[in-house]
């Protein structure tokens, strides 16, 4: 028997990338695998942008809607983006050709709440999804899939597609079967129940997905490894920053408002972040939980060495080193990890029951504490919102971090007026930059303000905003959130003007 | 017996509204009953507003910190912001002397989700709750209260507060006990569990408010009615908005992703909320319900003739003939009706589980359907986001509705960027006026904004937002979001500058 595809019906339908990708046609809805770089099909985009480019150099037109669960790797969105293959893309990305041709305005991109995908495809709201393209670690002899790296909406692209490709990815380690929680629990309004869930470590769902070996029309075998890096260590702004967090949960405890167990922990990627779980480790934590969206290295080695006691997911977004950790101590790991599909991962109900501590990034904030988590100069989008909205609204703290400035000093992260809002005012109760730390909790716009320039503003830009602020007082048509109309944009006009947000001197 | 104070030692605790307010000293933190002009303290606060305002005159300082449900009224904002007597308000409110003090810059006000407020309050992060002041039906025999015509925030207040003033107001209705269901399950987190509320009707709680005896320091008796006026007829923009979003409502039977049963309604209060409501009736949709904050006479009437089946909300707002109304056929109502605490009925979990049709008004949309709700001209506000965030971010649908035009076409209410955003473009999937409907469902950006300019400006309007687009398509710097920094705000200065939005001819 065939290892990783045990299932005799879907062995036939083997074929090559190429043969598969022919199966996609232009106008398509294409909803493929893949978050935060794990997870997603190897081979079929490939060979789909191949078909593609051909189709382009002959003078026809070959573009489809391609739907994912968040961002992927050059080998999915970068090749798509290349081949200009692509007319709307949602719900999330981070693939620098991809950016590109959506901010030259190439090509259409939805930003969404990733706890909101799945559920807007089943009401319909995207329309018909023709193709669903999924990698997956092995097929059952009953036909069940044993997840990959991410589990994303991988749960909704089976149910709702017409067609089903599989890439059968053997690189990807066998061992993680039996660390996935598929719940099927879900049911279309007025017929939902609550989601079962208490403490990160509930299982409440199956560790397979179910797929209609009918709609299966080919079966891809790959041997390619997720393409993530290992992170460089935290810079000195991130250990500045995760040091005042620190400090303010130390605070926190001291109030009485958390224990020393904190709340089940939601992360974002990068430097800050790891320097984040750094922090923690060092700090002494022991037994903490995460209910998060990734877990990268930095989480593995907490799980390790007992700061995280369990940690529940969608991705596993490990570099090879890290897999190699996994691979070798999965019996360990495997009882404290369960990845879950983003409807779950990200679900307000079960977010807003546990209290999570939410812990994002941002571009900018402005002095009323709105956050910009997406748009460079208001329009042009840097990745996407991602679960950071899910988290931030319902999470029992909603906390935003940032070096104060960017680009050797030419961009303030704090500025008079967020030039998109993502998180409103209504949600933002902390932000963090290298500087220290604004606790916004049962703070007015005008306290916001003068905090918000006191802890977080960069030395270099803290006397223009509090300038502007005090001119605003005087100035302002209302006085509850004062602004200059005429003005509060200009720091962004000035930077797309010159470069730099500072006034020529 | 007492015919409303039925327990022995709260009977004894009778004392007139002076000297009750006596027991409120300045800087302290005060909550207060009252959601949308119902169920306020309609005695205390003015008797307070006289000591402050004798406090005042003395040369002394005399200011508190004032925490409701929602909304009240003038004889609660309005008299404590006539004496100057806060400091700070929230979460919402909607009195102008209130608001004009909170614009002039007099005082600080928190404009909050209100499913965030109870829970707020028991994490710690508003401090510690001096005096409860509520307004009651009644109290039993064994202490409990019978909930007036709004239940808010109260469980909350009679819970975190050190000492709780009671109004036992005899012109509420007694015929009101019964129709209240208080949830007693909530916790903190991690000790939190799923709200079992499946279906509207669903009665998880008590019919009565819990208090400590103990923490009763003052029983006020009263005789005044909440000062609630009917509704005037809807106008012809109304009637239009509501058309539109009948017809929206139809197609979206027509292709299944609806029943003729709708999904529950939430629905914001005023003139084009109305308008929605009778339109309903007269589409001869009938068994709907409804999860909503307030009852007013339009539901009233359509739970009478059976359109809604249904409805919970956390206030009966209702006219004096609403009150008659309800009191005459009370038997029938109260089979009909529930009344929760904000914080299920405003809660996310519920609201997404249920899948409500979140129908709110707006102040201004931009044209890639950021919405503002609260402020005008970007630095004024107008009452709050109250419980639209609960509902936009969580429900079905989120729809936003407003007239195109205000202050005789000097305003639009579709501008190249929202002077505030309180609804980002991730959460707002249906724009209304009175020209026409904005599907924006499976639309990027540039795609939402054709769409709300060309079905959603007013013709007054529409050449310069054209124009404004086009000029952005040409010359952002990023065509993602496409904005041209320097004027996307310049319609707002001018209306500041010129009371116009619309350049001098």
């Amino acid at each position: 028997m065939h290892e990783r595809i045990r299932h005799e019906g879907m062995l036939q339908k083997r074929m090559s990338a190429g043969e598969a990708a022919a199966l996609i046609r232009p106008g398509m809805t294409v909803a493929m695998s893949g978050f935060t770089g794990a997870g997603y099909p190897k081979a079929v985009p490939e060979a789909l942008a191949a078909q593609m480019e051909a189709a382009h150099a002959a003078g026809e037109d070959f573009k489809i809607k391609v739907l994912t669960g968040a961002s992927t790797a050059p080998e999915l969105d970068g090749v798509l983006a290349r081949a200009d293959g692509m007319e709307l893309r949602l719900p999330y990305m981070s693939d620098p050709a991809l950016r590109k041709r959506i901010n030259d305005g190439e090509l259409d991109y939805m930003d969404i709440h990733l706890s909101h995908v799945a559920q807007h495809t089943w009401f319909g709201f995207y329309g018909d999804v023709d193709v669903a393209v999924v990698e997956v670690v092995g097929i059952l002899e009953d036909g069940r899939l044993i997840p990959s790296s991410s589990v994303g909406n991988n749960k909704t692209w089976l149910d709702m597609a017409g067609k089903v490709i599989l890439e059968v990815n053997s690189r990807q380690p066998a061992a993680m079967e039996g660390m996935h929680d598929v719940y099927y629990g879900t049911a279309l309004p007025p017929n939902r129940k609550p989601v079962p869930i208490l403490t990160p470590s509930d299982r409440i769902g199956e560790p397979y997905l179910r797929v209609d070996p009918e709609k299966v029309v080919a079966v891809i075998e790959t041997d390619a490894p997720d393409r993530l890096s290992g992170f460089s260590a935290p810079d000195e702004a991130s250990k500045a920053i995760a040091g005042h967090l620190l400090e303010f949960l130390d605070h926190e405890i001291r109030r009485g408002r958390l224990t020393d167990r904190l709340l089940p922990l939601q992360s974002g990627v990068g430097n800050i972040a790891n320097a984040v779980l750094a922090g923690l480790a060092e700090g002494g934590y022991k037994g903490l939980t995460a209910y998060t969206e990734v877990i990268q290295d930095g989480m593995l080695h907490l799980i390790k060495d007992g700061t995280i006691g369990f940690a529940s997911a969608t991705s596993f977004s490990l570099s090879e080193a890290g897999v190699e950790e996994f691979t070798e101590n999965v019996d360990y790991y495997r009882e404290r990890i369960l990845l879950r599909t983003q409807e779950i991962s990200n679900h307000p109900e079960v977010v807003r029951r546990l209290g999570c501590i939410a812990l994002n990034g941002m571009i900018e904030a402005d002095i009323y504490g709105n956050v910009n988590s997406t748009h460079v100069a208001g329009t042009s989008v840097m990745n996407g919102i991602g679960g950071s909205g899910d988290f931030a609204r319902n999470g029992f703290l909603s906390v935003f971090m940032s070096p104060s400035v960017a680009k050797g000093g030419r961009i303030s992260a704090i500025v008079p007026m967020a030039s998109h809002v993502d998180h409103t005012e209504h949600d933002t109760m902390v932000l963090v930059t290298e500087q220290g730390i604004a606790d916004l909790r049962g703070l007015a716009p005008k306290q916001r303000a003068r905090t918000i320039i006191a802890n977080c503003a960069h030395p270099s830009y803290r006397p223009a905003l509090t300038d502007y602020f005090d001119r605003a007082l005087r100035d302002s048509y209302g006085k509850h959130t004062p602004h200059l109309l005429g003005e509060a944009l200009s720091w962004h006009e000035r930077f797309v003007q010159t470069g730099d947000m500072r006034p020529a001197s």
